[in-house]
């Protein structure tokens, strides 16, 4: 049911029943490496090129989500999927042989809240029993595709960050099944926000009106308070981009700062691994809510939590014509108790 | 509510309200040209680029789209986009300035049914009372992308598809609105289905057996018959690729020529313009169902259809990689009674 100006409850509160995540080894550097389920050493992983090791990523991590759970992969209805790859690459060939009806998916670094909204929309209203969602990104691959092929060796800006190598796919069922597991309740899918920033290595300040625009439309919609949430997770604002959304909620007299997580943030030591402003990508949040978040909602350390996936939908051809980076971000309300 | 292996029932039966069209020049030359909404004689519709002459030609059929009907935009709830361009910029700028809440999709040239199937389904949910659902395609940017710039004047291979400059919107709304008008009543979201091809100029064959795949189901699903439906509509199979569908169902007994038709087929006159076996891209069943087909179903020329379209989930360096072409087809039915 629509409530408000953008959000959805999801009266029949699907469950998250289980998440499964895999990085490379420069997040495993970092201070999450002890939830990952799984990580590659090789960047290549033992494939003969970054698109193709991407691509194994994803298809891994979901046949790991699935060897976790006592269900077999012909029950699941749909799958929703998506990566930062030209033509979505990554997960047209990672879930090619799985032979689940797929929904591709383009929403940048917010793909990975778009996939989980509608996994869980499709259970809520009946349309399936269980749906997977699931997204990647590669640091190789997107820096060939968005900026320079590595062997370039070109600067980093100090604004900018660093695509993680990763992948985090969930189940989502109906709530009648016996496991414990977080519900969602709400979705609050976004509006995309263009506030006129053309820097491609400032996507933190791109980002971070669009994550202040569906944060601010959920709490409103919902009629909560930022205080309602034990976290609100952003997906990849990095650093500067989060001291933005702080700041666009403190003029409106509000503080975020004492709730507000970022994923990219979190992934990788900002102090002492040379990524700037943190992480990015389809994989960021993909990573770190199917690791770290997901473990604290189970572990009943967090118990209500705001995801929102936030992604830049520019391409460097659009950028190289002039144009700024339009924006969006999605909301997921996940809880423990309903 | 699912039923069978992979189809939903719309038991609210969203009506499709309206729709409309915009085509360039090429199209116009064509056999449905009487058809069309709007079009443009200037390839690059008065635009700098041909990215955002497409981006131009999406919004300016979703503004033709919301004019048709006594709706206001801020009364939409969400809309469900893409196109072939990398990071489906066509449909992120085209829908920026819209203030609509927005998902992004990517299924190659099928997108045009998985925006139409999630448009039709949120409004099914009882999620949304008005859906848009709009995709785009443009021969000199898919060109310029997927092949060869045009300035390379390079020959058409004799089993290439010539991607329509073209796009289509429909807004999908709940069943109580005293307009009559076509309603949603079955979609089967496709598999992936990958039978090895790997010529990027041969989509056709490509993409058969996933419409194949997908039409077989349907009609499983549905315990209908291909004779049920007054036309099966694929999206872009062209010549070659209709003939080899009809054959896959030879195969089994069954003959679908009476019914099938291509859309690929329909828009171009292939023996007198220069366009090999016939059109492709999201815009070309986008056009054509928002044009024709729905004429035809307004008027009660046809009043069953099945609309299939078809998607080659390839990039240009996947192929390079040496992979084949995974596809896929999404079916919707379309029927004037319930």
């Amino acid at each position: 049911m629509k409530i408000g100006n953008q959000t959805i409850k999801l009266e029949n509160t699907p469950k998250i029943l289980h998440t499964s995540s895999m990085v490379g080894p420069k997040e495993m550097q970092g201070p999450l490496s002890m939830y990952f389920d799984a990580h590659t050493d090789d960047i290549f992983f033992g494939e003969k090129s970054f698109e193709k090791a991407e691509s194994k990523l994803m298809k891994t991590c979901i046949d790991n989500l699935l060897s976790k759970v006592p269900i077999d992969k012909s029950k699941i209805d749909y799958i929703f999927a998506g990566d930062l790859l030209n033509q979505c690459i990554s997960s047209g060939y990672a879930i090619r042989d799985t032979n689940i009806p797929f929904f591709g998916l383009y929403g940048a670094c917010s793909t990975f809240c778009e996939s989980l909204m509608l996994a869980s929309l499709f259970v809520n209203a009946g349309y399936a029993n269980k749906t997977v969602a699931a997204t990647s990104s590669h640091f190789c691959s997107a820096e060939r595709q968005f900026r320079m092929p590595l062997e370039h060796g070109n600067q980093l800006s100090s604004t900018a960050q660093c695509t993680v190598t990763g992948t985090g796919a969930a189940i989502v069922t109906t709530k009648d099944i016996s496991i414990a597991s977080p519900y969602i309740t709400y979705v609050t899918p976004g509006k995309i926000v263009d506030m006129g920033i053309t820097d491609m290595a400032n996507m933190g300040a791109a980002m971070a009106p669009a994550a202040y625009s569906t944060i601010s439309t959920h709490l409103n919609d919902t009629k909560r308070s930022v205080n309602y949430y034990d976290a609100i997770v952003t997906g990849d604002l990095g650093k500067l981009g989060s001291e933005i959304l702080v700041d666009l909620f403190n003029k409106e007299g509000i503080d975020i700062s004492k709730v507000h997580k970022d994923c990219g943030t979190l992934i990788y030591d900002l102090e002492n691994q040379d990524v700037k402003m943190g992480g990015s990508g389809c994989g960021c949040m993909a990573s770190v809510f199917s690791s770290y978040f997901f473990e604290q909602l189970k572990t009943k350390k967090l118990n209500k939590i705001l995801i929102v996936a936030t992604g830049a939908l520019m391409s460097p051809v659009a950028c190289q014509q002039g144009e700024s980076i339009p924006s969006i971000a999605h909301a997921i309300a996940i809880e423990n108790e309903v």
